[in-house]
């Protein structure tokens, strides 16, 4: 019998709607570079969806590239990003900040998120700092909504930071790779106009969230990013059959399909998360989305790594084994009924 | 009625074999980032095609993008790359090397190619420099095949320039964005095991001949570039639902589709060459694939333009526009006759 | 006996009052980073020399890190720089200005210069391309005053130039490296406020014209580079000691020293031109500066070289040795007397 | 009466014999770029006194260009350097580091200290983490010497960092812009053969140790980094006039100058810390060399700032400004006299 696979949120092809309309679509003739009138309803129905009528949208492959060509083309030579030191761009993007040319200033995490009063002095302390034209400025704020960790940004929460950030004139972005999962969360409160309002920029994820590829960078008030463009072609980002992509978030955005896609893979996870309660299993971090991390003694690890495919986060100093279970918009009841079984 | 659509050989989705083979697989459970087995049998079939045994295979998602990870990733920050200034990264590409950090040496093309005489002129002339501890070295010569200007080249002409590569030491890199169709045309005697064995890498263009996206970058000799897999992954370009571009390149090296591909639209592209030249237009450059370049008069370019969709290539001193015509594997019998009809 | 030296123009340590300035103000204590007052008191005397009241000046070391400094700071992620393909950044600073992410477009020289019509297609063309999303932009002119090949731009050609790009929307640089020989050259006709006047920065050369080190960059129009002294830090060119080159220029630009310094070498230049023609020598470039560029067969070239150092030029498809002779404010009588006696 | 200057150790010009033998040298004729019997001397000096035969020694201008261009010069382009949060590559350098494409992994500073036990979790961590080759590999360890908080590496605590470094294959690099300081200091077991043999490369300050400017980077085992000399002119800082550089510190390391250099400034320290112990002053930092960092309450620091110039370095959370006092060789016994009397 095979192997139950947990170990992430992208480990099947697309939504079925999605390669339906691929094949519907498939011999027209289109515009290349995103020209097409598929990008362009895809745009449209973004814009609809955010509240934001006036705002741009790009289409990108990836979570990395979305991260690296947004900072990238929106930072100053002179500025830097902060970010939680468990973020994304802090630990698991290679370095692509960095070789964009850009300082990540890390601040510790709480469960995944960054304080506002936390960003605050540190953005009071450059402030005063009488050496600060031997520093970097820090020129935009970076969080994850859901967090690596799973956890969510209430709107309260999200206020204080946008709040900090627009005081010291500072941008705020969010890295939504997972945000099918954040919108689908009974616990969530912050919504897509929510995000379109309090932000400078985020993108809404594909990858991890139904399609084969692609994120929507939104950018509610236009000319942020003068020429991007031609930086999104210099960064090697730019699709030339845009449409593949456009076609996609068009469906995504149709008929609610989005929305549908979070709440099955929260669904799946929260009947996990109540089985490892029962069971005493102990959970890294307090997550409500569709990532759970359980610590692992190194004998449950092997137990489990017989029957079922998890993802290695950390090992903690207790020696424990932090692991990652994911659901999906594909995960089956079957195989949470046998992962429920193998606990 | 609809303008007729010539602009472009990215025009439509993917060939119908590609997303049969999707739809296939989609809802089957794999590893991501290309640790998956359908990746892995592309890799084999490629190794198979190329007759390198050992070659390691990467699938990345564009051109520019492959061109920029590739060149950027083998050369060290002393080294610049050598191409025709007529070349994709010399003049379409946004400047991404450049933002890599690399110098694009520029030879004059003779019809979109380098000449090896050229080419050893430029390496020796650095190498007789006493000047050049303060120079860039050419580290690398990069060609396309086809051309830009749907040139090729011959064996005789490839040999000579992989002669001179390893005479000085230097890179031959060869970029294959429409490698489908030199492969595919009577006048080509370069075949996929000669590349491997002529040249030290270079890649397998998909977008642009039937995939949805996706280029196969081939390296003949394992351990070109240390750490290229985490390289790959700070420059944005690393897929986390790898199988996609893995599925579609293993379906195009399954029962001959590449070559299929590339025939159809030569077939297409020589009826078209026939049409014009019967009826007296001008030949920009002298390209037996896919793509043909015709000079035309403000009167041609503005009937032309009126019932056909070309695509601009440039503006001549003479005044005349130069245009694309660019057929696919998806281009109809019936639009070649239309567009002969206008001609 | 030693070997005459006529290599180059920066053989010597620093002229003799220069010295005398650093003994005389060794022992006080000043502010870091150029908040001393000899650094104020020479942007004040720069000032008033190039007739811009309002400009910043900055001093950096030397030539390749002030073009490197300037061009990275003031071009945008997609901007490049058009130069001709004999300019410094083009040929001799190893790849400084694409190492910091931009292209140099290079234009081929006449006597090493660019001409304004040549230049004006160069931008029409990227202008009128309508492909140009996908190209570098040209955002700034790079020329030298007087030029790598010792040549003079005439107030006309500047004023051309200055039209030209101030029509395109484009910034105008001058490297002026060796400018004191420009502006004791009696065929030169551009002065430092006309070089203020025409051009949106400039750097003034001191490490060739008798200083220590340092480069005096001239921003006539204040505010034109955001942040300039923290990318000055960023790009490693921040002296601590700012008042060492403060000191040095303060005395270049009193009781006309840098304009001595330049006529001295113009002086010796001129002798030995004279001889050169006079013995039938061939002249690389028509240079009336400091800087002579004689063609020289090989017998002439290792009868010379027994005797006297010159510097390696090119190697002409000819065969003959292009050999430069440079002279400076230190060059004796007795040595020309020795070196035409040579000849 | 003018203010008491006690801000930094770079607010002079050089030491007395520095500027005496510029004068002797100063119309001698030599190559440029380091080309010069002064330069080679130096050289030859360095690897006496450093004990390392075969040492490559290259000049370089600051301590911000040196870091930059080593760092980058060594690190390929998927590393990083792990440095102390307080390290002046992590704060102080405006991002030369990032800028250059490469990540600084901080870890908490001890004293102005790294820990080896601690750099050894953080590469242990690196090397065990399931994800590395999504993540920047540690490939170098900076630091200080003394540190930027005035305090001093025993000779143990270098060789159980070397041995880390060794162990896990990672270079070790010290900054030494203040070295002169550390090997003047009574307290002080490292010498500068122990750095030759216990690290791969680090640099012998002088901008802040007597000389103009100028720093002397040491490679114990040649051929560390290829193509080095191209490096540094690449990144703007190869000096055209490099006997200047050459005979500062040929200078330096003749009769014991670069140790009488720092025996002064430590004499002249001792003086202060023992005064403002005997009145009570805070120290932010217990530090033996030429920096002494005392916490100021704002009214302490408001009347030292009537009558004497100090440097700022932070304000801590209780409200105390942490205050640099520097002394230097050039710091006068009546100075320090009256330092005493204001405290």
């Amino acid at each position: 019998m095979e192997k139950l696979q947990f170990a992430s949120d992208y480990m099947e092809g697309a939504h079925p709607r999605i390669l339906e309309r691929l094949m519907e679509t498939n011999l027209e003739k289109t515009a290349g570079y995103g020209g097409d009138p598929y990008t362009e309803r895809a745009r449209q129905k973004i814009r609809e969806a955010t509240e934001a009528p006036e705002a741009e949208v790009y289409f990108l492959a990836g979570g990395t590239q979305t991260n690296a060509v947004v900072i990238t083309s929106l930072l100053r030579p002179w500025q830097g990003v902060v970010a939680a030191d468990s973020g994304h761009i802090s630990v698991h993007e290679a370095g692509a900040i960095e070789a964009g040319g850009h300082k990540v200033f890390t601040v510790p995490n709480r469960e995944g998120k960054l304080r506002a009063g936390e960003v605050r002095e540190l953005l009071q302390r450059y402030k005063s700092d009488e050496n600060r034209d031997h520093m970097v400025e820090p020129g935009m704020v970076y969080i994850s909504q859901p967090t690596e960790s799973g956890t969510l940004y209430s709107l309260e929460e999200l206020k204080e930071l946008s709040g900090v950030c627009r005081r010291y004139g500072v941008f705020l972005y969010v890295d939504g790779a997972r945000l099918a999962y954040a919108l689908a969360c009974p616990e969530n409160d912050v919504s897509l106009p929510d995000l379109a309002r309090l932000t400078d920029l985020f993108y809404i994820g594909g990858t991890k969230c139904g399609a084969l590829f692609g994120e929507a960078v939104v950018i509610p008030k236009p000319g942020l990013i003068p020429r991007f463009f031609t930086l999104i072609k210099q960064r090697g980002a730019l699709l030339a059959k845009g449409r593949i992509a456009g076609i996609q978030f068009e469906t995504l955005f149709t008929g609610g399909l989005y929305q549908q896609i979070g709440e099955r893979a929260i669904c799946a996870a929260d009947r996990i998360r109540r089985a490892l309660k029962e069971k005493g299993y102990e959970f890294a971090f307090d997550s409500p989305t569709n990532q759970i991390f359980v610590a692992l003694t190194p004998e449950q690890r092997a137990r489990l790594a017989e029957k079922a495919e998890l993802s290695f986060w950390e090992i903690r100093p207790d020696g424990r084994t932090v692991m990652r279970i994911a659901t999906s918009w594909a995960t089956e009841e079957e195989d949470v009924d046998r992962l429920i079984g193998l606990l």
